[in-house]
């Protein structure tokens, strides 16, 4: 529905491989000092100079992942790196490279790859990262996304997900529920454009909570903050599936239970009014979504001085024994265990 | 038509994301000494100790790349891995992890990955690469690869394209064309079974050929006789797109130009036999046939003697200045100019 229907379209068999991957990654520049071979050769080089080499991988499926319908490629293209950064960053470490590999058919014309390409390269420009290679192939239906994200960090500074002990707080960053939200927004619209395809929606009330969904930032700034405030944290995640598989998630890396109270969680007012008018609980909401690429993690509570009354962070519970199992405390002072509602992509 | 009609079948949604790849992965051990955390956290973490880090990733696509119909899983996990290792070595570098990431339809039910993965597995043995991390998610139509490989390398060990020079002499390992002569037989086989699905092809005459296709090595041994031999290259490519496409990538990187003589290619009495059935000519397929994953590299004239006679090498060639071109220097003595023979995977 946001497709314009006028642009120009230069077929891919024009360009042939080597000149499609040239041509898309011709304006991208090395910033980092630790890029000495990007884009042109067998394979990139890197330099850490003794520190420490992060690297995580994802792929985004077209129908599975995301839905060109309301999806623009620039977003598209933005949104594929800051997913994939945001596991750097769960680990404590700074982002530095990436790789961006994309199988499309023929539908795609070259000004489509040009748009997406534009989105990685804002999201490049943003997170002072560089692109140092990748793939373009044909696909026989649809498009894939794979990004390998490659990041630094010195030894004493990673965190892992095991590292939480009983008595930890519980810590997340930003607010909960907003993409899951934006995207039950966005089918809503889809679904009144078939009826009538003239239709405008007006997605300003919604502005917050559709930005969520469509162009997601990774929180690089709490890795930063939490070196400035000196906290290192015990254990850390980031919250792709819903935070109460995240939770499970730290909790059996790290072999503990967990606490967690209903009224701390976090929820923007865009997203508790668009809740009620879903007719869906926030607090489900907020649990199981999932999408949000904020930052959980647990600190020693001899660290709370240091985060208390901190906007970008709050406490929503603690890490028990193992044997206590992992709960949710309700608003109503009820104990209900935790299960993973985390979004199950084979499961449709 | 080498599938096992009787196989289990075990679908996809029973294991649900996270059991997935965690069952798939488990038999995975970490052998490297860079390796500190592979699968089961947000990122991989690894540390060279201030050597360079080399990082390469490619995307294999059903229908494109591969054709089920003929190759079994394990050798597609197999190659999977090879060919991207392949690029490693082109850097003259020592290929330690893979990430391997994998997107699969309901039709595939869990046996067949698990299949896939033993190729994957058999690779990391052979080797001696860890897996360290990877994604498995469902796609719409079809099965599509990402496999990103990393390497490690002393600062001047690496090789980059780009440092040929006239007079160089034009070096490859093995011999070529095989690959190519492989899929036409497995090709023309796949169409008797069209017909008559009861045959049985004898491959036995090709086996050579067909394993060149269906399990290709990457030539981890060749940076390993370098060294031996204390031959650096001037530059270095995996001839992953045909001989005369990664000549003339090397001669575009290094600003030379080259003279290949036909008299000189090395090719395996089969290669030569079968191109004779096909009716094909043999130094055009070892020219744009393709996927043959050999070394090509330059060497100064003064190495000469160092790698004079030794069964793995072959001189095909040596570099001009830029202004002369890349030419075929042909059994008749006619010069040739050299045009991309490279498949392209858009021109279809």
């Amino acid at each position: 529905m946001l497709e314009d229907k006028n642009q120009q379209r230069t077929p891919l068999e024009k360009m042939g491989e080597f000149g499609l991957i040239k041509h898309l990654t011709q304006n991208f520049e090395l910033n980092q000092a630790s890029s000495e071979m990007g884009i042109g050769d067998d394979a990139a080089v890197l330099d850490f100079e003794g520190k420490k080499t992060i690297v995580s991988t994802d792929l985004l499926v077209e129908g599975v992942h995301f839905d060109l319908a309301y999806m623009p490629l620039k977003h598209l293209g933005y949104k594929s790196v800051v997913v994939n950064l945001s596991d750097v960053y769960a680990m404590n470490a700074i982002a530095t490279q990436i790789t961006v590999s994309i199988a499309v058919s023929n539908r795609f014309p070259l000004e489509a790859l040009e748009e997406f390409y534009e989105g990685v390269a804002l999201a490049c420009k943003l997170y002072n990262v560089d692109l140092v290679g990748g793939d373009t192939t044909s696909s026989k239906t649809g498009m894939l996304i794979s990004v390998t994200a490659i990041g630094v960090a010195e030894t004493d500074g990673i965190v892992y997900r095991s590292g939480a002990k009983p008595n930890d707080l519980l810590v997340v960053s930003g607010d909960l529920g907003g993409a899951y939200l934006g995207l039950q927004v966005l089918e809503r619209e889809k679904e009144v454009f078939k009826v009538n395809p003239n239709s405008q929606p007006d997605l300003e009330p919604y502005a917050y909570i559709v930005e969520r969904q469509l162009k997601p930032e990774a929180r690089k700034d709490i890795p930063e903050l939490l070196q400035k405030l000196e906290v290192k944290p015990t254990a850390m995640i980031d919250i792709s599936d819903g935070l109460s598989s995240e939770i499970l998630h730290l909790c059996e890396a790290s072999e503990v239970g967990c606490n967690l109270f209903e009224d701390k969680v976090p929820l923007d007012p865009i997203v508790i009014s668009t809740s009620e008018e879903f007719k869906m609980d926030s607090t489900m909401i907020a649990l199981g979504g999932g999408e949000d690429y904020e930052l959980l993690f647990t600190i020693d509570q001899a660290d709370y001085p240091k985060i208390k009354g901190n906007p970008n962070l709050t406490v929503i519970g603690h890490m028990t024994e193992q044997k206590e199992g992992a709960h949710l405390i309700t608003r109503g002072d009820t104990k209900i265990a935790l299960t993973a509602q985390g979004w199950n992509s084979f499961d449709s």
